[in-house]
């Protein structure tokens, strides 16, 4: 039982396995819910369908009722902090706060006090920081497939420097062994995450990776700069997964995207459920691995499997 | 068990029929929703509090737990198409997804995948297209009065050219062996429609009907243009349920509209209540009818009855 | 059982005090909800996190379902009037409707019709005139403290001008046998509040007050008028709780505030949870005190109390 899920790199190994193991007995319907329920508040300063979604259906999923929060229309317009709405909710009895917020480290005042003098604490994604529960339901769509992660061959695509998907991801697959290297555009490489992997060319060894995972491009930045050379087409050719790139992967390699897609951009459209993609399982997947979380937060992580 | 709900004309009058009756046994108490639920998202493009709160409502009736899905302020407008939008919902568990949309005929590409790729559809209006839930509501009311839609006489009054009901509500109710009429502004006439009926005075043969459909005028378009003789005032005496207009009518006519009355304009204020309405028994009958809209898509329409 | 909660004025002090005591009665688990379920819709034309998270949380509490409507797209957007809308929520099976407006005195053409042709109605705040439900949970929170009303002392500090809740309170206040009295800026003073308690100065007799109840300032009070003497912080030491204040109260004497606080303006930020504070407490009490307002609406006061 913790009081936060905030970065996917506090957590030890073995809580990390233990998650996915749930996510996945969650997945299979081997774990009934605790029954034990928490009042939940989605509370989205960014907007966002798919996780938003995702974690109400994990909240459904787990019998979770929900209080429903507009911040656009909320005391926070009327200059409250972020600090007093969270002690607010804990008053009236909220039990967990999931919070997707553009200030990167909104969770760091909140270590001590998160389950305690507020509610317990969900990241959904920190500007360009950390998206934890993305993390999770793609370390668990791996361990999936492959069962394990030591020596599986990584690379991540594409605009890395803004992505919190590349940045979460690659500490912690490199921490459960995988070997982690990184594509794409100049402007857009991250020196700091070179301590995780070096950046190659997109066609340097593509085809010895068990996993491709592509980042998506934000369309503001390929048509922000009027001098820029990133036109979405000229993307495509050089760092997109194209036909020809697909058919050069290994057999049993697998392609990740956090979706939403921008179809012939990132990928090929024709590829996006061609039979290596694995980008609606991931969303899938999403629903089980919140459900994890959230019971992370309100229940042992052991004891509580099915025999 | 269908897929979709998209447009009333697409029904046999055999599945129609069927509609109705589980709508009226819904609304006696005398059928016991599925045990089986699915997941709803509802998404409206447009606004509507009546056919929002409705589907609400019927989704609470039926134990439906509800995805709150805010389409200003998704993925639609990072440019996901609806069609991805849709396998998404699909891929975290939606069943049916309820959608109001300004695009006439949006559902159209998805005929074949609904129920498959993607979650089972339903159309909560679609421009000036269908609104086939309004159709169904509509059909309840007069069978629950008149038991029958055969020779009845039913003049559908107003803004033909723009009204979704007139359109669905014209045709399907010709199928079903009603004599169908319409009068209101020639600016409003549509020609198409003439092949379910006559264009007739308001006056001419008003004693006779059946049923008096009055549809919703919108503002805009009585004030858009400067040159328009369309004041309110002017509309209500030449095309408006006056008292005068009213105690002409049959002893068992009913008054219909699907709200929201402009008092006033399409009819006398004093008789939205009056004993020949039915606009607030429609409203009351449209939460039964939606749900057997959603058993329709969710369970096979026989073997359900009590009894 | 009654049809509207709309003045907190316009109880007897019998329904008060029983009312009071039903809050109680549900903050300790001692009463158990009906086993009828009203549908709520909650409707807030003015944005509140704090009011609307409680009314949510006390019908998820009772397993009231709720219908989600956002004003801001909603048929009132087409012209209908709020009378209109109630009606068509009244046929579709809503049993209670919440509402914050901001038109004082929104619920005064309902007395008749609520609980009848519209369905139950709770005001939860009209403007600058009344917020019940905060006073309901003021008024719990000062029984829950003392046990009784009658003969104690009752400060209230700040804007009394434009503050709903010192309207409510003051009237409730003195007629359950409180000793009201008034502190703050003369441009703030309602001279129409005199008939309850007199205006005293801040520092005038505060170490006999039993109850310290702070009323929130509105920023843009502060800073609209160039002219204008009230900084923040000449506010916070001409009529503020400070340090000082705050060490010369009675021992037992308890600190309100309706929040959210301006810290360092009507109260010394380190005194917000300091022990005579309530205010976390206020918040924790609504809740309850909400369920007690909706169950008041849904049932009779008596024969519901376990044992």
């Amino acid at each position: 039982m913790a009081n936060l899920f905030v970065n996917i790199n506090d957590l030890s190994n073995q809580d990390l396995l233990s998650m996915i193991h749930q996510a996945l007995l969650f997945k299979h319907g081997d774990l009934i819910p605790a029954a034990e329920k928490q009042v939940v508040a989605n509370i989205f300063f960014e907007n966002s369908t798919r996780t938003a979604s995702s974690f109400q259906m994990a909240e459904i999923k787990l019998g979770f009722p929900r209080i429903v929060i507009d911040p656009s229309r909320s005391s926070a317009a009327k200059g409250e902090s972020l600090s007093d709405t969270l002690k607010t909710l804990k008053a009236i009895g909220v039990g967990i706060v999931v919070i997707r917020h553009s200030l990167r480290g909104w969770y760091e005042p909140f270590y001590e006090s998160a389950g305690k003098t507020l509610p317990k604490l969900v990241n959904a994604g920190d500007g360009n920081g950390q998206h934890p529960s993305q993390s999770l339901l793609d370390l668990m769509t791996i361990s999936e497939y492959f069962g394990r992660f030591a020596g599986l061959k990584i690379r991540i695509i594409g605009d890395i420097y803004h992505s919190r998907v590349a940045r979460s991801n690659a500490e912690i697959l490199k921490r459960l062994g995988a070997e982690v290297t990184f594509s794409g555009p100049r402007d857009w490489c991250d020196v700091s995450l070179t301590q995780y992997g070096q950046y190659v060319d997109l066609d340097d060894g593509l085809g010895q990776q068990d996993v491709v995972m592509l980042l998506r491009v934000q369309h503001e930045r390929l048509s922000a700069d009027e001098n820029s050379t990133f036109t979405p087409a000229a993307y495509h050719v050089q760092f997109g997964l194209t036909q020809a790139r697909y058919d050069c992967l290994k057999n049993d390699a697998i392609i990740m995207h956090p979706a939403p897609v921008n179809r012939g951009v990132e990928i090929d459209s024709d590829l996006v459920e061609a039979p290596k993609s694995r980008i609606f399982q991931q969303m899938a997947n999403g629903v089980f691995a919140r459900m994890a979380i959230l019971n992370y937060l309100n229940s042992p992580l052991t004891t509580r499997e099915l025999v």
